[in-house]
């Protein structure tokens, strides 16, 4: 059953990747939030591909799975959103120092949110299990921090149209994000409140949602930002 | 006899980086093709010393050998030359975001061409092994086009000289970068028609002319493309 | 007693990455390095509460122990701190290419010294380990070739003030890193002279000197710099 799911991943995820840059724009200055869109479900068609031969699939001593090709999914697809998010709120001005330190520190407390997750995960005794948790979420509101506080500053002082595309994206994806510490929390790897088939699914339509529809809703939301934004300028 | 191959991969790889370094401009605007270049031997040398004593060398069950410490090497040089690409096809040009853009499209279907063919080395079922290297076959032509699309036509816009340089530069990293998918075909990690050693010695030949006589061919290039552009401009 | 040391180390480094975030300048042009330094202690501040509960600690045969958290933390900690310096010479200048090629060449040998100094501390014969630490002291002097000649020129021509900033940032780096290699040698994993915890102990205390007191020290630097330049303007 999760053989059924983890195929249909990949077949999603992999024509996802192709509709978004055959779709997107491929004109300054919006064509680089295209090629990042379509490179994250290329990178989650290959997890899952990996995850329905069961490469890195480690099954612990008391019989819950941990699919490690998630935890390397998210350590590079994460970013890949949060770095699309912060090109947006510097939209073409910000120098290659100055959008690096954003870059820098977001993606340093997302890949530790990603990898003390995967210890979580992996951890058996319950208070280490819990204490890795609470520093994974540590470091997600660290992410939220810098997405609502600073980086919505920037994106606000570009304008109207700029500083509106920006907070719909952000919410859109802190929304779709909260709900991975909810399922981790109760699934096989926490609690075991549901069982590994329903987070698997679950978690299916979460990714789909997370990497390829926000593609297309956050495309949408830039693209009609720019039109108004040449409009006024 | 593998042995000897490793070593003269390192003393050739940490002489070239020598040579690269000491022979490359340290003038604006292409010392930094001369930092990247130099880069890439180095890292060479260190995974060719690490096969030469057998770190990171997995045996499989049928016998053959997957050197691990190739496709770490790859996983890091293979993006740092492709990073000289597009910043030579937006030479001197291309915001922040817009670079970076191509970078992570280019380096995301790079990185997974690698790691899917490190997975199709180690995976011993047939039909697992030709899925996993089709998919880093996938991969590699999404590479190709990246760059013979839309990197060749912002190379282009750049004038006849730079034009020329990409054009010269990504026709030869295209011929020797296929040479490698057909190695590991017919190789020990594939088709087992040519053995151990012959591939070993096979890839050492390879990586010289990709790393190596490639960094002066490429640094040739740009000098001579740069000296035209400026008469020009 | 170890225990003791990594929980301090964690307390310090999680404290301190709120404090220099919350002192930091939070205003172009350095906002940036507030940003860096204060990933920097965050990365460390995990790595100890790994180390606090055993996690990525490999015990070898002859007895010493090998705390792969601490290299996995080097190997994001001091690019960062090298990609500020980076930043520094080149401040506000420099395009995106040609501070990418300085990040890259910089990161690839500063890399390669912490990969082969943890296959030093790994390996259990003496001559392949001496081997490993000559390497990853080549590549260490790499990194001060590049921090002291090409790097420091092009901080020197940004001003006086920009100049000696980055004179006295690259002084203490370079004074604080070279305890590193000879607490390594002395230590259990290379002579054993001194015991795990008096390592465990020293490496603490550099550690909080070279990613805390460090930063408040450049951060400063940076800042008095800034108004001289300014004035000077």
């Amino acid at each position: 059953m999760d053989q059924t799911a983890f195929m249909i991943g990949f077949t999603i995820m992999s024509l996802a990747s192709l509709a978004i840059y055959a779709t997107g724009s491929k004109a300054t200055p919006s064509q680089h939030h295209t090629l990042l869109h379509a490179a994250v479900p290329f990178i989650a068609a290959t997890a899952y591909l990996a995850m329905a031969f069961g490469i890195g699939t480690l099954v612990k001593l008391d019989g819950s799975a941990t699919y490690v090709a998630r935890y390397i999914d998210w350590t590079f697809t994460t970013p890949i959103l949060l770095a699309s998010l912060v090109l947006l709120a510097f939209h073409e001005r910000g120098k290659t120092g100055e959008v690096g330190g954003y870059l820098t520190a977001i993606i340093v407390l997302d890949v530790l949110m990603i990898e003390t997750g995967l210890i979580s995960s992996l951890v058996e005794a319950p208070i280490v299990k819990w204490m890795w948790y609470l520093w994974s979420c540590a470091a997600f509101l660290g992410v939220l921090y810098l997405l609502w506080v600073p980086l919505r500053a920037l994106a606000m002082q570009r304008g109207d149209a700029l500083g509106s595309a920006y907070g719909k994206n952000v919410t859109f994806l802190t929304v779709i994000w909260f709900l991975y510490p909810i399922v981790f929390l109760i699934g096989p790897e926490g609690l075991k409140i549901i069982n590994d088939p329903a987070s698997v699914w679950a978690i299916l339509v979460m990714d789909v949602v997370a990497k390829v529809v926000y593609a297309f809703y956050a495309a949408n939301n830039l693209e009609s930002a720019l039109r108004d934004h040449e409009r006024r300028a």
